[in-house]
């Protein structure tokens, strides 16, 4: 048993660890995979009531993360992050049982047909197998990633922030009793729990045994993935998310969707970053906006928009590629739908861009081209979101084309299997 | 214009080159995806002709590289690969025409749906956008990969092998001279023509410009980009399928749905190359196989069925795990369809797998725990492919579990976005 003192593990120790633990998660991937939806749904409630129960054990390693986050100089709003309450484990447990409650994707028959020569197929949904999450301080996402791999039939290795340890170590410590009073393999979640990016590394190369991986965090954290792992991965994350308030807009539904998707919640990859506007409005519409941010957002406005906006700053070309995740909103103008199309999908992450119009030429031609994950008319782009779609559930938002786009809920972390059956067809 | 001698060209020469190959191809992808399906489709017709019109052209590039591999060495049915006719020059111009004649997989909607605050959501089939193709030595993938690219809307960057440089350059000089003529941006398919695995490297590096990488051909080619790219990769190919001979096997249909899976075919990845057998069964049926595969199939035996055998030879634990490839065949004795299960599940490449049974039981215990692309019951596993299945054209087969699994058609080379709509809604 390798418990303590894992920051001192030479790299090839460390490398032996990791491998250990994606192995055993491997090894009990069918054993996971012939669960019923009852015997799933009996251990997230098992696991619900014992977070609950035994919070007082999870708050006190919880403290130590704390206390190490504090020494560190870590600031404030990070360690809010961290910090776990009984309040919070309430809401991590919550969380749990709603999963429970979400119905099993797997057996779901996508598609049937029959060919000429009589052979039957069915194109069935089935669990990918085992699922790789990297994630950053929240010790949340330990529970969370863990329900919905388990719930889509999935056996789940984790490696959390190194902030967080303590708190994670407990967390998975309840999650594989749960497991194990329910009579289910507690291999069925791993914690990579070593605070080392060398351990990242590592498990990033184990391609054998993990089929997919997941980050979720920042962007410097997806880069890293993306750039680093071996095996293949679901990127998640950034949204320079873009409205245009097109010349037919309806500038009473304007002001309130951009008011939304800029500063109901700034940190969010759904928030809006910049504002595209069509030349012929400028003067009807640009007074109206300035009113409404006054002294809640900085406006960085181009040559032609800032003559209207008397509190803007000049924008640089840069400006309207970046995800600010903050109270500031770049402002460009366009002469036609079509300029603000090719503008937008030149600087956006296509995650969620909005067009605001009454013109149903000009909403079309932007529903079509517009390349992101979620294209909008007429509404916040805030919306992008697995709860907010009626999926229950959310792993992370997809920014890229394979596999999944948009919310990923559970049945974005399944795959198919082909099912031919026949009476001895051979081909000719 | 770098035209000849790229051979000679420095690293970040070649660097350049494929860069700027690249940009252009992602330049022109929203041209692309903005035509119409007959517009494509006329384009593909008009492709196929002109194939057919210049074929002299194309077969006189191709006996270039005929005399190149010749001088070099060659194997015959390498060298059988490589080589054009005007015969094989119509399959190719036909080819593109039943690519034409496939319905057209974009703006399908997948899932429509509205919300409770009125927002209507559709969830719609879109291109992917660049697609690379890393390819060997057959001249005919060079237009069959333009051809599903095109039709699914995505603008196709190929890199073909080095043997059949001048083929594939006259093929592409054509297919894009029936773009041209039909006001299409020729850079929507690109050749990367440069004979060098380091052009190949940089070409697994333009995260940027390319969405995803399909390599086809040998395992070790499939390795090398799976290991090296940056961009997201489908692996497709390798094929270690095996079939199950149940204790309640209808033994005149197990011995031609393994001569046909074996033999019809041995150098395809769907060709069967391990036998699984009940031990109940082994004295009734492995003489009906001995016989049947005389003097035409190498068996390579366990323990256990060797006895029943007289021609073959004892098998190591390895050969359960190989793909020959070739008129080789290994045995393996089990004791439960359990077992068998198990067996084929740490071996297979999660291909193609076939049980052979009459029991029900048996069937489905095989169907829902074999973890294969596609699984059969009392079928060849020869059908394991995109015409067979009706898809009516296959970019390759997908033996990974992200994005597409088994045969991949038109519709595995696309992607989706959700479109929503409403009336100013905005998030609570």
């Amino acid at each position: 048993m390798i418990q303590k003192g894992r920051c001192n593990m030479q790299e090839s120790e460390m490398r032996a660890y990791v491998e250990q633990l994606c192995r055993e998660a491997a090894g009990v991937k069918y054993a996971v995979q012939a669960l019923t939806t009852e015997e799933k749904n009996r251990a997230l409630m098992r696991a619900a009531a014992l977070l609950k129960e035994r919070s007082d054990e999870i708050l006190k390693a919880n403290e130590q993360d704390i206390a190490a986050a504090l020494q560190s100089g870590m600031r404030e709003v990070m360690v809010d992050r961290l910090k776990l309450t009984s309040e919070r484990i309430d809401q991590i447990a919550l969380g749990l049982e709603q999963v429970a409650e979400l119905p099993d994707p797997l057996g779901e028959v996508l598609d049937s047909f029959e060919r000429p020569n009589g052979m039957k197929i069915r194109k069935v949904r089935v669990p990918i197998g085992v699922i790789g999450i990297i994630y950053e301080s929240r010790p949340n996402v330990t529970a969370d990633a863990f329900a919905l791999c388990f719930k889509s039939g999935n056996v789940s290795v984790l490696k959390g922030g190194s902030d967080a340890i303590e708190s994670n170590r407990a967390i998975t410590k309840v999650l594989k009793t749960a497991l194990a009073e329910c009579g289910i393999p507690e291999q069925a979640v791993q914690l990579i729990d070593i605070p080392s990016r060398q351990a990242a590394a590592e498990f990033m190369q184990m391609r054998e045994y993990v089929d997919i991986m997941i980050p979720r965090g920042s962007a410097g954290l997806i880069r890293t993935v993306v750039e680093n792992s071996r095996i293949p991965v679901i990127e998640t994350g950034a949204g320079n998310c873009m409205i245009y308030v097109d010349k037919d807009a309806d500038l009473q539904k304007a002001i309130p969707i951009i008011l939304n998707a800029k500063t109901q919640r700034v940190s969010v990859c759904n928030a809006a970053e910049s504002l595209v506007v069509h030349e012929q409005i400028l003067d009807a519409f640009l007074p109206l906006l300035s009113e409404a941010v006054k002294n809640r957002v900085e406006l960085r406005a181009d040559e032609k928009s800032i003559a209207y906006l008397p509190d803007a700053v000049p924008a640089a070309e840069e400006d309207f590629g970046k995800e600010y995740l903050d109270y500031i909103l770049s402002v460009k103008t366009v002469s036609s739908v079509q300029e603000a199309i090719d503008h937008i999908n030149r600087y956006h992450t296509g995650h969620s861009d909005c067009i605001i119009t009454e013109n149903r030429e000009a909403a079309e031609a932007f529903l079509k081209q517009i390349d992101s994950a979620c294209v909008y008319v007429n509404v916040s782009t805030r919306f992008t979101d697995g709860f907010e779609f009626g999926f229950g559930a959310e792993i992370g938002i997809s920014t890229q084309k394979l596999h999944a786009r948009g919310p990923m809920g559970l049945a974005e972390l399944t795959s198919y299997k082909y099912l031919i059956e026949g009476e001895g067809q051979v081909r000719g």
